[in-house]
C-alpha cells in the first residue's frame, strides 16, 4: 500500500466535508478495503469504520476480528462487539463517542441491517445515500492497482485461448465453463472475478446467461465468453463471441457492427472525456445499423476492486473521466431466441488517449470444427 | 427444482401473512434463487420481486435481464426498466400497482439503495427487516439440497486430502492455497463457497486470517484450513487443523479441547434443540478448559446457499432446529501471536440424532516433515 492509513482516511474526511455532512461511514466491501489496506469479509456481522469530517475516525469491529484488526494500525477508538451479547451496545457506544448528525453510506454496499442498527442506536441520524462519492475515490487507479489489473487480464486471456484451443462441437456449456474456470486458477488467479457466462446458440441472446449442463455447442454457434479473474485484490472482465464451424452473414453483420461500436468507443476515449459521449458514440454505431432493435445495455462501467463499480458509461452520465479511469467498453446486440455477439474490453483511460488492457484479438473468429 | 413457481412464492405470501405485513420483497440472493428456481446478479441494477401476503407477485427487473426472466415462468406483473432512463419510473409504477402500505424486507441481502428507492417511490412505505423470518424458509433442507451439500463437501475433502499430501515447509500459506482452491476445481467445484482460509502458525490464531505470500510453513506449526466448494448452489464449509512435523503438548491439550467440544456439539444434536443449547454445550468444554480465555467465536451457523445463513449456533438464540437443517459445527480456541485450533464439520440435523455430512478424520494429524 503506497499511501499511509491516515491519508488514506483523510480522503473520506474530505469525501464528508465537500457533501457537507457529519462524516462517512464504511463497511466491508471495495472502498473499506481501500481505505483501511486489507480485506474484511462481511457476513451477518456489522463492521463499521466511521471517519468524521473532523477528528479522529472511529470503528466498530466483531471481535472475533481483533486480531486481524491489530494489524491494520488503525488509531482511533474501537467499539468491539460478541456474537454472544449481539451489537446493540456497541453501535450505541460508537454513535454517543462520534457526536454525529449526518452520516454519508455506500448505498450500493451497506445492507438494511446496518442502516436499521445506526437508526436505532441514533433516531434522528441523517443518513444520505453517498455511494457516487465515495466510490469516486476508487475511480483513478493507482500505478500498482493497474500492475494488478493488468496481471489478472493477462491470467484470463490465457485461460480463454487455452479454452479456445480445447474447443469442440459436442462439449456442454458447462463443461467448457469447467475448463475455462480451471485454466484461470491454472495460470495464477486468486479468484473468479465473477461467475463466468459461456452461453452459446440462443443462450448468447441473454447478456447474463448461465451455462447449460444439457445443451452441447454445435456447428454454426455463436459461443459468447464473459468472465474474468481476480488477482491481488483486482477484477479482469472481458468478453469475446466466437463461432464454431461457421458464420452465418446475418452473424457476421451483427459482429462487424458491434466491433465497430467497440472501435468507435476507444476512438473518442481520452481524460476528460465524459461517460454521456462514449456511450452516444458507442450506442449511435449500434442504432444507426440494422439491428438496433437488439440493443439491450450500455455500454458498460468502471472496472477496478469491484466488477461493477463508477463510473457507468451511458447516456445521461455527464460524469467527466480523469486519466486513471478503467472501464468496460461492451457493445453487445442481443436477438432473443437467436443469438447475441458482445464485445468488451478493460480500457485505460490515458492523458492522449487510452490503451485497451485487453488484448485478446478482436477480429471474427471462426473456430475449425 | 421440485416445486412449482406458485406454491414456492406461496411460501413467502404466508411469510408476509404471518408477520401482519402487506408484502414480502426478495432481491437477488440466497431467497431469491430460492423462490424463483433461478440465479441472477446483484451488482448495481435494483432487481426486486413483491409477493403480498393475497395476490399475485410482481417484479421489478432490469431490462437486459428479460431474456434470462422469460425462462423463470413469472406470471405477475413485470416493470422494467433501462439503465438509460433510469428505475425511478418502474419503483413508482411497480407501488402503485401493488397498493401495500407495509413490506418485510431481507435486512442482510437488501441494500440501502433499494431501501431508499422504495422510500422515494412510497414515502410511507413501512419497511421491517424480517431476515430471520423469509431467510427461515431455507432452514429445513429438501432431499436435493443436501445431495448437492453431499457433493460440495465431498469435492472439498477430496481436495484437502490432496492438498495435505503434497504439504511441506516451506511452501508458502498462499502457495498452499492456491493448490487448494486447483484441487477443488478439478475434483468438480462450480465455484468456491467462499475464499479459503489457509493459515500457519500465528496467523492461524486469527479467525478470518488471510494467506500469506511471505510466510513459508515450517515444522511444528499449526496449519489451519478453512474452505468449502460449491455446488449446484449450495456451499461446503469445512476446517481442519493439522500440525507439520510435531505438536507441543500444549498443541495437543488444545486440540484434544476443541475437538471435546465439537463432539459434545454431535452428541446433543436432534431435531428440537436450540441453537443456545448446542452452543452451550460446545462453549461448555471450552470455558471449562484452562483456554477458556482463547474463546473468540459462537458454535457456528446454518449452511446451504449461503455460507453463513440461519440458524446462528449461539447463547441467547432459543430458535429449535427442526430436522432437515445443516449448520456449522466450529468451536476453536485462538491465542494471538501464537496459534489457533478450529475443527469445523457440517451438520445435518435427524429426527433422532445428526449427521455429520463431513466425513474427513478429526484426529490430531501430524504430517511428516
Amino acid at each position: 500500500m503506497s499511501q499511509p492509513l491516515s491519508s488514506r482516511l483523510a480522503s473520506y474526511a474530505a469525501v464528508a466535508a465537500e457533501l457537507g455532512l457529519d462524516a462517512v461511514a464504511l463497511v466491508p466491501g471495495p472502498n473499506f478495503t481501500r481505505a483501511i489496506g486489507q480485506a474484511f469479509m462481511s457476513h451477518e456481522r456489522p463492521f463499521l469504520v466511521v471517519i468524521p469530517a473532523d477528528g479522529p475516525a472511529a470503528a466498530l469491529v466483531p471481535n472475533l476480528e481483533l486480531g486481524s484488526w491489530a494489524s491494520v494500525g488503525f488509531e482511533g477508538a474501537v467499539f468491539d462487539w460478541r456474537d454472544q451479547t449481539g451489537y446493540a451496545t456497541a453501535f450505541a457506544a460508537l454513535m454517543a463517542h462520534l457526536d454525529i448528525s449526518s452520516l454519508a453510506v455506500e448505498g450500493q454496499v451497506m445492507r438494511v441491517f446496518v442502516h436499521h442498527a445506526l437508526k436505532r442506536a441514533q433516531p434522528d441520524l441523517e443518513i444520505t445515500d453517498a455511494e457516487a462519492a465515495i466510490s469516486a475515490l476508487r475511480m483513478i487507479k493507482t500505478a500498482d492497482d493497474i500492475a494488478a489489473m493488468r496481471v489478472a487480464i493477462g491470467i484470463s486471456e490465457r485461460a480463454l485461448a487455452r479454452t479456445l484451443d480445447g474447443l469442440r462441437p459436442g462439449q456442454t456449456e458447462k463443461q467448457i465453463e469447467q475448463t475455462l474456470v480451471r485454466l484461470m486458477f491454472e495460470e495464477g488467479a486468486d479468484d473468479l472475478a465473477f461467475a463466468p457466462i459461456v452461453a452459446a446458440g440462443d443462450n448468447s441472446a441473454k447478456p447474463h446467461a448461465h451455462a447449460r449442463e444439457g445443451y452441447a455447442v454445435r456447428q454454426g454457434d455463436a459461443v459468447l465468453f464473459d468472465f474474468g479473474a481476480r488477482k491481488d485484490g483486482f477484477a479482469a472482465d472481458i468478453t469475446r463471441t466466437v463461432f464454431l464451424g461457421h458464420a452465418t452473414d446475418e452473424a457476421r453483420e451483427v459482429y462487424d457492427t458491434v466491433l465497430r461500436a467497440n472501435l468507435a468507443g476507444l476512438a473518442v476515449t481520452r481524460a476528460g472525456v465524459t461517460a454521456h459521449e462514449i456511450d452516444d458514440v458507442v450506442t449511435g454505431v449500434l442504432e444507426a445499423s440494422p439491428f438496433a432493435g437488439r440493443i439491450r445495455t450500455k455500454t458498460g462501467h468502471g472496472l477496478g476492486r469491484e466488477v461493477h463499480e463508477a463510473p457507468y458509461i451511458m447516456r445521461g452520465n455527464h460524469l467527466s473521466l480523469p486519466a486513471g479511469t478503467v472501464y468496460t467498453n461492451e457493445p453487445g446486440l442481443y436477438e432473443i431466441g437467436n443469438f447475441g455477439v458482445r464485445i468488451e474490453d478493460d480500457v485505460l483511460v490515458t492523458e492522449d488517449g487510452c490503451t485497451s488492457l485487453t488484448a485478446f484479438p478482436k477480429e471474427l473468429m471462426v473456430l475449425p470444427c
